[in-house]
């Protein structure tokens, strides 16, 4: 089971990029997003109707004390935060690799100190700036490789059919929707 | 060579998204983005600073004429459109590997028609909604592998020592400002 908590987030100026950390999280193989920060239903609610489109399980909900969170997950299983600081993410992978339960962790802007010191592993998709989407999408694909790309997702609506041109998509009801 | 082309930048709406796009490009093995859609000083400044500060080389332009850039590419290399409805992106990335100047074009809201014509392949990380910022990450991940995220960005003033915890960095002038 993988969990994704995602720090600090702000209303405004987050979310968007919010919003990609959870559509990220969903299709590469995290079950649910933990959001903290500025309380947000505007980003819950539209990843709630994207599940109900394209299928789930997968679930997003709110906690506002983030510390709490990482403790009771930390009873569980390993808890892993991403950071450009951190240690080289396939190394941390392939150790998270034996753990059954794992909470990623990703921050917005400032990552209080306290999660350097409460995360198992801080872990690091190259040192360079780049974006917690990207980290979290990366290390989500190294932890579980191509499956969760591939699967199927239950109850899905509408689902997209590969194409080398076009769209091409089946919904359930009205069958294939190419345009 | 590898050169990103973000289609559609919208300034008030993307100026986040579009700026993780050129930082995943720098860090993960692009030399360049192209920039579309609404011109956006800001963004082109904030990544040329950024390159200042962390190394290069890796340039950011704009091209109001994104079909010019599109064509002019396709007479020295092959294009590739990410988007969640093309062919899966491992055998994209495979049959890439064997050309030596790749254009990678990603998308923000949507997409003219004429891309996906346009394009030597469109590719998808997973058929699922996400994000471009994730999709190019996993891409020029899966096609180029670690080496970029290994790599030293010529003419660093600020480089960062991985570590376990906390945050190290080494400043040229200053040595290590580890915080």
């Amino acid at each position: 089971m993988i969990v994704v908590l995602r720090l600090g987030h702000r209303k405004q100026r987050d979310k968007r990029v919010t919003t990609h950390c959870a559509l990220v999280a969903r299709a590469f193989g995290a079950s649910k997003i933990i959001l903290s920060g500025e309380q947000d239903e505007a980003v819950l609610e539209s990843v709630a109707a994207l599940s109900r489109k394209w299928g789930g399980p997968f679930s997003a909900s709110y906690e506002s004390n983030w510390k709490k969170a990482v403790r009771a997950f930390k009873k569980k299983g390993k808890v892993i935060h991403l950071t450009m600081y951190g240690e080289p993410f396939d190394a941390v992978a392939a150790q998270a690799r034996k753990t059954k339960n794992v909470m990623i962790v990703i921050g917005a802007e400032k990552v209080p100190r306290e999660m350097y010191a409460l995360a198992d592993y801080n872990a690091a998709v190259g040192s360079q700036p780049h974006s917690e989407v990207a980290a979290l999408a990366v290390f989500l694909y190294e932890l579980l490789g191509k499956a969760p790309l591939e699967k199927e997702f239950r109850g899905w609506q509408n689902k997209i059919i590969p194409s080398p041109r076009g769209k091409k998509v089946i919904n359930k009801f009205r069958g294939v929707i190419g345009t």
